[in-house]
């Protein structure tokens, strides 16, 4: 419009403007030419497409885990006598949660009340007379709150009186050999469902064609039987290069990786997981601090005249951590499912072997 | 420098150069020449920065989650008599977290004792005499440790005895009808707070707009309440397509999604937390090993001359896991946070709506 | 091949074109095309390189954290006596796991059993005779399922009478003033250890250079012990802006982030923890429901005739979350990893001497 006429518009609009160019007829100019031509061709089509899958787009995994540990252990101690212990007392929490923690050491301290007893001696708990302590007096790193007294620890040592569960734990002594040496042939099932949510992709890692009667009996080898979705804990130990016997004394975390990196412009069956494991504490004596693992939890009780008492447990063992991770990237699924006008018809059957099929009447199984 | 004079470098520098171009006055090729033109610019503006947004910034989402069950259920069996259930007794583990669980169904196994027991009869526990009996054996899918006796364990069974749990759980005679019907009735509020780090963006699932008035006495439906963060258990499972009192017999594990995908450059309040649910766990019978969800769990007593006691339960119920994703893009508030030079300024007050008024006074609400 | 003579493919292959270029002699016309010039070499260098690191890879991080709570409380109330509070009694779950809750204020009801007692009062309970009150009537709000009998609540008011676990818990006392006030000197141990998969980089927050000796007595400052991994509760619910009594009367979800953003292509010891910490949970009274952090829990008890009482505790409290996150970027360390022929001996040995050292013979230290 304006100054433009609508005859020079038309015109400029429909001219095509181009390069005048030389043409240098020479084998060593022309062989650097295409040298560079075939060079950005090669960085372009080869790091960006093939290495970089640039064109691809990608997702993070989101995880649903559930574990089942199976296995009976037996100790024999001075405290509890012959003791069998099945899943409900050595797994902690039971609920079967991506972590889950196996007990296989502890000190028990059956018997506790709230009362006085002289507390443990160190530098700042021995006392020759009352003078030393103060009522009132709260240590973070005490066990109670100094009453003013003190008192014989033992024959030789005198040591502030203290209100707190008494009798006090003496941890000290941990046992030197795991008691519950049966751990490292416990099975514990771990089920894990995993979603990319930019796809609509699920998948679980129980594959489709693995089938029920297997799984009632197989157990996760890396070379027979890399599909089978039950670990006995002593293997998943080894394979993180450590002993499960040395790591059962003072317990650890133990890191079950699942790893779902996947490519979905394969056919789906390529993408799986992929175990491994790996020791998450540290073993470093000169540079840590409360070595391997434990925690202290109590069982409370009333006596007849309804006093409470409590048995109090330090619980060495290992926490196994479930651990998922991946990133998947396509091209292909994402171009159907954004593209495509009947999306929502094909996200929703896309998958349907995986869950729709609806029948329970499956016997049950023995993993129960 | 060197051997380049003063004069000539300023010369050269402000030379340009630009191509000798020809015009082509053709139809042909100038529209050729026209649409080419325009596809380039077509994907640069329509692909690389509408559907792309190539020029984002993109953060994933950090989250925290707390929930709280309500209700009551009512069951009647021979071995527990008339009983009421409220939270502390259902909802395991108690805290709250992003992970909660209702038991709807349940095997009972009261008045355990560490003492000695026929095992349960299956192919490799039936005996005919001692002999047939192995003292000290332990396996990984029996109840204890065998003491080597061949007992009675019915009129017609003998089976190698074990010290154990006893009498030993038996979990084949699941209850038909879930034993919680009530359960699906029951409501749980969710609270979820995400925050973008990069962004410094922090919101919360009780968008500000609502008021506690409200949230005392609503309940999440899609269509007439899709903001109010209280959810029937029953809605939920519908929502993933299961029957609740079907899914209650065995337990399941049904995932609350929170989708917290947002575009920073658009208003806030467009930024809103998305829920959706899905059953996690897999219904399919021939593919599948420990169908539905279930763990075992006991209570320890002490009888009156310190023996320990305990009842076991085996508890089905569906696990509530709620998973919160989202990644989120942002150009405009990038640039204002990293730009800025007001930036933590800035960066505070943006969001003052959100956490900074101090006022602990009001009156507490019902939903206690 | 074809219509092309081999010696005129060979002859087009190694020309080389070029175009015929104007130079035109003008300091204005040189100055723009100068300055275009440097903008996009700004842009590519400056922006693309130095701040998107657009050359870089990129790696989410994959976490473990364990925690332990250290300290000791007191309380004298008129349900309980003097009593001593430790980390068996305060600390739940007790696990030790990325989020930890510490007991700070409660309202206690103990001796419940199965019973019947009149409900609480509130508009749908208060009745006049039976006639009110519908036998096997369950509401979500109340605590149990009617019989149908309307009783005196006191003197004044009559309620429906409903079988519950009774006495009821009444909650609208809870104490002005948290019980367990000591609670803010208890301190936590966070480790953390981080794995970035991609690029097999695995770090811990207690980091090489801190020996044992100063982690059995230091204190998080982050002024004075940056890197030190023990955390007094009241410092980092200062942090976060709050004052602990008033957080822990109603209680409250802290987060605890801790950033492992790094970027890989600088020295390692670049790459460390950063701690910040923010209130979780929303305070304002006009957009919030159930404010604070609570929930109910119960210990079970059996009675000598065999009935099971509890002693059901509403607890309030802290709830510190622990929040990693951090995505690495690198490009040095990822080609080493990815071309490198040795790839995986590199990888093994690279951070040897972070976990590769055997050596368990460290004695105990104090942090137990």
């Amino acid at each position: 419009m304006g100054g433009c006429s609508s005859q020079s518009c038309h015109h400029c609009f429909f001219e095509y403007e181009t390069e005048r160019m030389i043409v240098v007829k020479s084998k060593v100019v022309g062989s650097v030419f295409r040298l560079i031509q075939f060079l950005i061709l090669f960085y372009v089509i080869g790091y960006v497409c093939v290495v970089q899958k640039s064109y691809q787009e990608t997702d993070s995994v989101v995880s649903s885990v559930t574990t089942k540990v199976k296995g009976t252990g037996f100790t024999n101690t001075s405290d509890l006598g012959a003791r069998v212990w099945d899943v409900a007392d050595y797994n902690i929490p039971p609920q079967g949660e991506s972590s889950f923690f196996v007990l296989t050491n502890m000190i028990v301290t059956p018997n506790q009340t709230q009362s006085t007893c002289p507390e443990l001696p160190n530098q700042s708990t021995i006392c020759m007379s009352d003078s030393d302590c103060l009522e009132g007096s709260n240590d973070v790193r005490g066990n109670g709150i100094q009453t003013g007294l003190c008192m014989n620890y033992s024959e030789t040592v005198k040591t502030c009186e203290v209100l707190s569960w008494c009798p006090l734990e003496i941890d000290i002594n941990l046992p030197e050999h795991a008691l519950l040496v049966a751990a490292e042939d416990f099975t514990v099932l771990i089920k894990n469902s995993v979603t990319y949510p930019k796809f609509n992709f699920h998948k679980r890692n129980i594959l489709p064609d693995v089938n029920s009667s297997y799984l009632k009996q197989c157990e996760f080898n890396r070379k027979t039987d890399p599909d089978c979705p039950i670990f006995r804990l002593k293997d998943m130990v080894s394979e993180a290069e450590e002993d499960f016997q040395t790591m059962a004394i003072r317990g650890g975390v133990l890191g079950i990786m699942i790893d779902w990196n996947c490519d979905l412009d394969w056919p789906e069956h390529y993408c799986g997981p992929k175990y491994s494991f790996r020791r998450l504490d540290n073993k470093i004596p000169e540079n840590n601090v409360a070595p391997g693992y434990n925690f202290r939890f109590a069982k409370y009780y009333k006596t007849t005249d309804g006093r409470e008492t409590r048995t109090l447990i330090k619980a060495y063992g290992i926490r196994f951590d479930v651990i998922v991770f991946g990133t998947v990237n396509a091209v292909c699924n994402w171009f159907l499912l954004t593209c495509t006008k009947r999306r929502d018809y094909y996200s929703k059957h896309k998958f349907t072997y995986l869950d729709n099929i609806d029948d329970n009447a499956g016997e049950p199984v023995s993993y129960l």
